[in-house]
């Protein structure tokens, strides 16, 4: 997991290289074909990348979108209309058989179907009418670090080529990377803070929500605690109840509007006198108990790859601390087949 | 609370009586426009009876479907295209200034934009072209219960509708609910084998899925314990790992399809000795530490508004087990205004 996790900038650096000519020509390809709706499916980790990938879709390209539940088709035996639509799977190994069917039946539904898999030769990717290699390598680790990153670069360049850009506002993403990666060592002196934890809360607004689940996960699967992601908006109706100072906060505060959009929810936190560590901005990093700041000037579209870097790092190092080998999750595969 | 949950049967009862008018006049006004595709918005729990919703379209009326999230248009000022679609936002109280927001953007934008709500007169009514009323009658709990199910058995009956149903298969749910509220003396001994329980995970599948969403809320809203619901299959992608014996599961397993796929889970669950009580037919719950069952014979569609009865009922009595006061929860106000 070390490993993979320090690897994530050579990955982006070659997916900037090698990949940008076959993610410009699936890029065309669905440009032509001008949908007018998105779904999008993924489980686990790639389910955060897909949802990162539906605020781009809103935001950016103004269309409408959706996160599919497979189930509707795979055990409820749906058969949507889906012309005009574009159908996104997610997923690092292409493998998990309910993400296959659904591809299958999105396609024969009309929909213009797009894999993301970091295995070309996958079910997955064989299932639609186009594949685009996140180009990862392989991954070894049970807990998804580089292809998370990945899948988000690639939706990122996929997305911002469709509407004509040149991804060039990602080129300095490795060098930036390689930065906060050298967190490292802090980032190991923070874990020793939730040495004892029980429960933990994650949250962010907007791209950086993505951030917030993916966090959530990665904590769940080395070190076994009960962490919980919300929205910073609907953190407010309701799991606000469960947060005293004895529950820790993790929170994104990245540069930009969502980052801004947080201010109002860490003064309902502070109500609540809860331990509140940030990760983005210093200026609202001030207000909080504890954080890391993130490079300035990153457009918030991409925040979300250097964010997520310190908290796999945390997820790594509180693993360690708490005596458990973050390499062999109890109870889990790499590859998970849900039907 | 107590008082809320136990008028439900009767908030139902006149919703199929007063509520069947106004219902298919809005019905006639959606199947009459012909939707192409759906897009729900929510929070908290009026966004479990959206996602129940996203199921019903997604399998009994074949359309696309997606969640919102309403910051893509109040933080980041997202403009989408919606040309042919549904906008449809939920809400007990029809107050929060997002929501609102979110759909006069959504009307501007051409969507055909339809409110449910439990208050005529208000903002989000208001700002809708079709206003749906769910009666419940004053909600005074903070945490919702009667305008949960309320809002559920409004939207089955307009999707009813839609294509043509005449909503005969709901007829009978106010003498069932009655039957199964008559389990409280059971849930509140149930209640003390999660006295000193900290973390608690609700799992379920398909229509159930929304079941164990807002089961989750419930307790953490009155019980302070970190709830989290996953999806069966999400389950199984990862969270698994934070699944031990000490870590009590709520399922879900309805008749029905979706009761069937979470088989697999169980089986999973059990590999890791998890304590699972369960929630519904009769030979699911046979392979569980226990469970309620529930009347059999229900639609899988309605068996939503049954199972969350015990639930509610549980984080009531759990709540009075611990010693907090369930209608006032910590931190948390019956309107939540977020932006």
């Amino acid at each position: 997991m070390a490993a993979e996790i320090a690897e994530q900038p050579q990955v982006w650096g070659r997916l900037l290289t090698d990949g940008i000519e076959p993610i410009g020509a699936a890029a065309a390809r669905i440009a032509d074909r001008a949908p007018r709706f998105v779904l999008l499916a993924g489980r686990g980790t790639s389910d955060h990348a897909a949802l990162y990938a539906k605020y781009l879709i809103e935001i950016t390209h103004a269309l409408p979108a959706g996160l599919v539940s497979p189930s509707t088709v795979t055990v409820y035996g749906a058969r949507p209309d889906l012309r005009d639509v574009l159908y996104i799977a997610v997923s690092q190994s292409g493998g998990s058989p309910d993400l296959v069917q659904s591809m299958e039946v999105a396609r024969q539904q009309s929909a213009l179907t797009l894999a993301v898999t970091n295995n070309a030769g996958s079910a997955l990717a064989a299932a639609a009418e186009i594949h685009v290699d996140v180009l990862a390598g392989q991954e070894r680790s049970v807990a998804a670090t580089k292809s998370y990153t990945a899948e988000l670069l690639a939706l990122y360049l996929l997305l911002d080529r469709v509407r004509g850009g040149d991804g060039r506002h990602a080129a300095a993403l490795p060098e930036l990377g390689t930065q906060v990666l050298a967190f490292d060592e802090l980032v190991r002196g923070v874990a020793q803070r939730y040495r004892f934890a029980q429960r933990l809360v994650t949250t962010g607004r907007g791209y950086s929500y993505a951030t917030a689940r993916e966090a959530a996960l990665k904590l769940m699967e080395t070190c076994y605690l009960s962490a919980q992601a919300f929205s910073g908006a609907d953190l407010l109706h309701g799991p606000l109840a469960a947060v005293d100072p004895l529950v820790p906060v993790l929170a994104m505060v990245p540069e930009g509007a969502g980052g801004r959009a947080m201010m109002p929810v860490l003064g309902r936190l502070a109500e609540r006198n809860a331990d509140v560590f940030g990760i983005g901005a210093a200026e609202a990093l001030e207000l909080l108990t504890g954080g890391i700041t993130l490079p300035s000037g990153v457009p918030e579209q991409l925040s979300p790859l250097l964010e997520i870097l310190p908290l796999q790092q945390l997820a790594l190092h509180l693993a360690i601390a708490r005596g458990e080998d973050p390499d062999k999750p109890r109870g889990l595969q790499k590859v998970t087949e849900t039907l």
